[in-house]
């Protein structure tokens, strides 16, 4: 029922029932990468996932490169620290997460809002998109709330790996204070 | 007087003279790669530096890489928005910046102190070491203070580039409120 991986000697396995296994956490902090078809930026994501202690990542069935050995290689460890639900049908799932009491925060650096002006201390599921195309349309209207990571520079759009981390940790900071 | 180097059709160029430029911004958010080698590291640290504002990144003249077209396709357009010191003499140059009322804090995920606990709206450079070694000792023994990004999950270590995202946002923020 699951797909394993093994890159340097290490085995990672995707799971499926990500909405079960959500009934089970009590205040999740989940990440969605949406779109993102680079296993380096994956791999990446899946790393600062794990570091920053999140519940699960989760990456689409179809839309996407799947857990391969680059995935693995890049997340650093990461892939089997954390559950990593591979999904399809996106459009249920995100609905059923949001029953489940989730907010879906889609990162998108058009929106006006900050990320540090919303509270991430509820139970979330930030959903990060490709580099170059960012959320697909379809993910982008079903979240709840879309921010920005205010760039105080003039490069507008962060790494995957780096912005899911530093929402991720902000999430993280918000919970502890 | 400088090295420039071409990547995908952008020059990006090294300067020196760091404390001359430090003495005309207000209040200094710097970072500085400390025995980072690998290309996509440092371009990937100079991308949050870039994104996150930071004044300028500084590289070391003789241990690490220099500014090579790695680093700078990696960088995706940031080594060309913020200055990039390349520096030798990392000694003098150390006390140079704390003189001129900079704190120096180190990224050190042994440390005891979170770096959340800290003050990053004073001017301050920021100092990140290899993923495999972390800080070199004798820059080590130089930081005012060593700080961790405090992991919430199992694998301690966080991509360079990532924890220098997460460091130079922190700072960021604190400087917003």
């Amino acid at each position: 029922r699951h797909q394993g991986v093994v890159a340097r000697g290490i085995e990672a396995i995707t799971r499926k029932g990500l909405l079960g296994y959500l009934k089970t956490i009590e205040c999740p902090l989940v990440l969605i990468l949406d779109g993102l078809n680079d296993p380096a930026n994956i791999g990446s994501c899946i790393r600062s996932a794990a570091a920053a202690g999140a519940d699960c990542a989760v990456i689409p069935k179809n839309h996407g490169c799947g857990l391969t050995a680059t995935v693995v290689r890049v997340a650093a460890g990461g892939a089997t620290m954390i559950p990593i639900f591979e999904e399809s049908n996106w459009g249920p799932l995100l609905a059923g997460i949001r029953k489940l009491g989730l907010w879906l925060i889609g990162l998108d650096e058009n929106s006006k809002l900050d990320l540090y002006a919303v509270d991430l201390a509820v139970p979330i599921a930030l959903v990060i998109g490709s580099e170059d195309k960012g959320l697909r349309q379809l993910t982008r209207k079903r979240c709840d709330q879309l921010v920005k990571i205010p760039a105080g520079g003039s490069i507008k759009s962060l790494n995957a790996g780096t912005a899911s981390g530093v929402a991720l940790f902000e999430a993280c900071r918000q919970r502890r204070t």
